[in-house]
């Protein structure tokens, strides 16, 4: 018999958050890859769109044949790079579910690359064969529908991907988590448990989804004039909640985005979302209806500037205003980072005579993951041997990884690892080894990896205090200034109103062409233009100097 | 009789959030001024150091007598701006009890006004007299010692402002709400309260600070190296409850960051803060005791990049590292836009090897703000005609209203405005009348107000994409160029990598210099630029040219 190749995880990509965005699974020579997400760029990642996971490992790996690409949701973060994926590994299949596969879709077709992969689709409970892993998915509850874990069949025996999940025992489509299959895993034996770790610091159990319902409807209740509903354009089974309450109360429901209304047109084509025809009304209709007859979906409620709600708030809507009487739920989590954005948008909207009720005002949004009380069921649920905490930042890692401790895996079996770890497994046991690649990469318009640290950190001075720059012409033979310095500056001081600074800027101009040879003063004229503009106004602006000569 | 002048009130500065940072009450041509905090800039005021409170309208009524300026309590938020109203108006006097004395000395001292102004220290429970009004103190608990609320005795009745407070049954220093100066207050008639909001959208009560001690209880009892606090430098009950905590498990107090020591230095001198001397150990002789001995309190809970922590968190630390072992606790409330540096110090330190222990991992610290029921209680112990919510976001202030209404105060009643809006009472009731200049001013470096709009919108575009300069020699006659042209850019892309970019771009200089006229060659190579960049990346970066004629 041959020599068994050992399996080999590896988280890649995503920044601070780890093992959430693209992990690789190798036996060998062959691979697959499980989601292919982005992240959202922190604020002081100046200029920068998204953030892709550096797989630069898997294209310098020529050896490696790569069987498919799997996908456990439609979150951004888990399929957002799929277009830079395909266009770097053409032809590999892609399998997913039949909802994260619309979103897949749409996302290729807009990327001009859905002829370059096959898109298999399968059912939640589906067991799949790729490569050399024979794949068993599971049904878990999420913020989207149609959400799976993997029970991936390895000859060490079996690794269970939780995917994005929460033990949601009321979820608002009927479709509880598959508890028979993770029990079953167990009584089979599990190598490893790979576990999302987004909420590990927090106790007790993530609400169910259901309770939304009842928000909704005391929303729906007393609400005399339009209801507005701002959340994320995948929160399908959002839209069936409201359109529940919408039902109830007489009202009919306009969309206002056009992601969103493309992702009801293909949830309700799939059948995932069941919202009869006559619920819907035309946006350029609201106005024919009475006020208290309409609910409006929106995007924005991250407090996006381009989206829906945020043009409401600032007036800058085509065809919708904001009025006293309006109702606007934010029926979303805030995403880290948005916080400002998203309570300006608030404030806004209040200033607009809008009533906002967002959470803690009442429970209009739950997390989509699980909290302790249920990281300890699926640990217990799955008992593995070994525990690999994933989806989360390091310290939400070391919190799951203290949860797993407490239920009886032993401190040397927890692999807190961050991207690019190697994590092998062979018969005698699963351990950590080397580090790969395993970073992230900038997306800044067209541009893949291209802005780096230097421009970032030019990107930090620039817009912390802007730029200052002379050009200066000289006689070639004296040295001599023979024309009043052009000076040119933005995002430093406002110029017109900066009388005394510039008189100051000219002096030093005047003073170092007066008195200083060829050769330095360039150096000269930056080093004296540094001093008197810190002097004058404790900043430092980038400064250039370009002298002609004549 | 001589005719009465009317009571204005009327809340200044503040971004976001109203009646929060500076108040002005005047009668007739006296007034007094209620605070003069500072904000923090929110991330996408590029370059910000700190926002103060635009008091023109106070500059402009040279016929106002100020009498006094009067503070609640030390925090930032209160007393940061104290030495640009001091610098505006030298010799007004200001009142304070003494701990905010103290603050408000160490920071004129700084600014070098301290002989600009006369300081009247008073205590909690005290009695003043300022220009017309006679100002009774009482004392609230809120997060920093010697907080207090006014009550302001006007000719048509009596004003109640509540500082910043919560109402602590238990507080760490003993020193309790003073009930029973609020019940004498709605004994004897109260005409408006004026409310803190910040928590106003929480529901319940916020809890005890004492709650804290259990949590630094049992930190305390399982952590065998170093303990770190990190907390804010004016937090001076949390040092406190540190040293008991200190003093339980045999833990000596070293102290790192230079404010935090002064506070405390000078906190200790008024007889606020009672640790004894044998309790501090110097931060350079931590090595020479065991690291279960040691409890080290440091700045920089908020991630701020040249604070304690954040030094210790990337290694850039002179005296200290952080190293397995040590459990270090976030015992502060993160201001909100702060989210994403804090969980990154928190990561980081995690990958030092810390642990670290931060809310909700456990409760080590509490809001210093009422929630719901407690903004209930002081609405019915004081039981106000007029009510006003002050100190937040318009949507708390909106949540805080609903609130009095719920209690009983008619709609009417209830004054919901921005900041520069005019609040008047005469014998025939309170109303909002005009609007004043209220805004905020920007402080950059050693400038105030000379960072507006267009400098912060060029710093927005630089920060976003950079900008390309390019500096043409061309021949006075025909106008081609006789040098290959200088390309300086920044934040763009990083030229040296961009080689196929900067043929497009050297190939459309040359295109605009061989086929256009004189006069309109700027605008053309502009233009023509801006497409070229937009075309081959997808972003605008600012663009300049000079041409230099020879």
């Amino acid at each position: 018999m041959a020599k068994q190749p050992k399996l080999r995880i590896i988280p890649l990509g995503g920044l601070g958050e780890i093992g959430k965005n693209m992990t690789v699974f190798e036996l060998g020579n062959d691979a697959i890859i499980l989601d292919t997400g982005i992240m959202f760029p922190a604020n002081d990642m100046l200029g920068i769109d998204y953030i892709i996971p550096d797989f630069k490992y898997l294209t310098d790996r020529k050896d490696l044949k790569i069987h498919g690409i799997l996908y456990t949701h439609g979150h951004e973060d888990h399929v957002g790079a799929t277009q830079h994926v395909v266009a770097a590994f053409p032809k590999v299949p892609i399998w997913a579910t039949p909802l994260t596969a619309g979103l897949i879709k749409l996302k290729l077709g807009e990327a001009q690359l859905d002829k370059s992969t096959t898109m298999n689709v399968f059912q939640a409970g589906d067991t799949i064969r790729i490569g050399p892993f024979v794949v068993e998915s599971f049904h878990v509850c999420h913020s989207i529908p149609d959400c799976v874990g993997f029970g991936i069949n390895t000859p060490y025996g079996l690794v269970v991907h939780s995917g994005d999940y929460k033990f949601d025992n009321s979820p608002v489509d009927g479709k509880k988590p598959d508890y028979a299959k993770l029990a079953e895993f167990s009584k089979r034996g599990v190598l490893m448990l790979m576990g999302d770790s987004t909420n590990a610091d927090q106790p007790g159990w993530t609400p169910s989804e259901s309770v939304i319902d009842n928000a909704f409807d005391q929303v729906f209740r007393n609400a005399k004039g339009r209801i507005m509903v701002a959340t994320f354009a995948s929160l399908i089974s959002r839209f069936h909640q409201v359109a529940v309450a919408a039902e109830r109360y007489g009202r009919k429901i306009a969309v206002a985005g056009h992601s969103m209304a493309n992702n009801i047109k293909m949830a309700r084509e799939l059948g995932i979302l069941n919202i009869r025809d006559d619920m819907f009304m035309d946006i350029n209709r609201i106005n024919q209806v009475h006020d208290s007859k309409v609910v409006i979906l929106v995007t924005g409620a991250q407090g996006e500037p381009s989206a829906v709600l945020s043009r409401l708030a600032t007036g800058r809507h085509r065809q919708l205003d904001v009025k006293p009487g309006d109702t606007i739920i934010f029926s979303s989590h805030t995403i880290p980072g948005n916080e400002e954005s998203v309570s300006r948008t608030i404030n806004r909207l209040f200033q607009r005579g809008a009533d906002v009720v967002y959470d803690p005002i009442a429970q209009v949004h739950v997390s989509g993951h699980a909290r302790q009380e249920e990281m300890r069921l699926l640990i217990n649920l799955t008992h593995p041997k070994y525990f690999m905490p994933v989806h989360g930042e390091l310290r939400h890692l070391r919190a799951h990884a203290k949860l797993a401790m407490q239920c009886g895996i032993s401190h040397e079996n927890i692999f807190v690892v961050e991207n690019g770890y190697v994590i092998e497994a062979d018969k005698n046991g699963v351990r950590t080894t080397e580090r790969v690649p395993g970073g992230y990469v900038f997306v800044d318009g067209s541009g893949v990896g291209d802005v780096g640290p230097a421009v970032i950190r030019d990107r930090e001075i620039l817009a912390r205090d802007g730029f200052l720059m002379v050009v200066a012409t000289v006689d070639q033979k004296s040295g001599e200034l023979i024309e009043e310095p052009e000076i040119i500056s933005r995002g430093f001081v406002y110029l017109k109103d900066a009388t005394d600074l510039m008189k100051s800027v000219k002096a030093t101009i005047n003073d170092v062409f007066s008195h200083s040879q060829n050769g330095n003063r360039r150096d000269k004229l930056e080093d004296s233009l540094g001093r008197v503009l810190y002097n004058e106004t404790r900043r430092r602006p980038m400064i250039f100097t370009v002298i002609n000569e004549r």
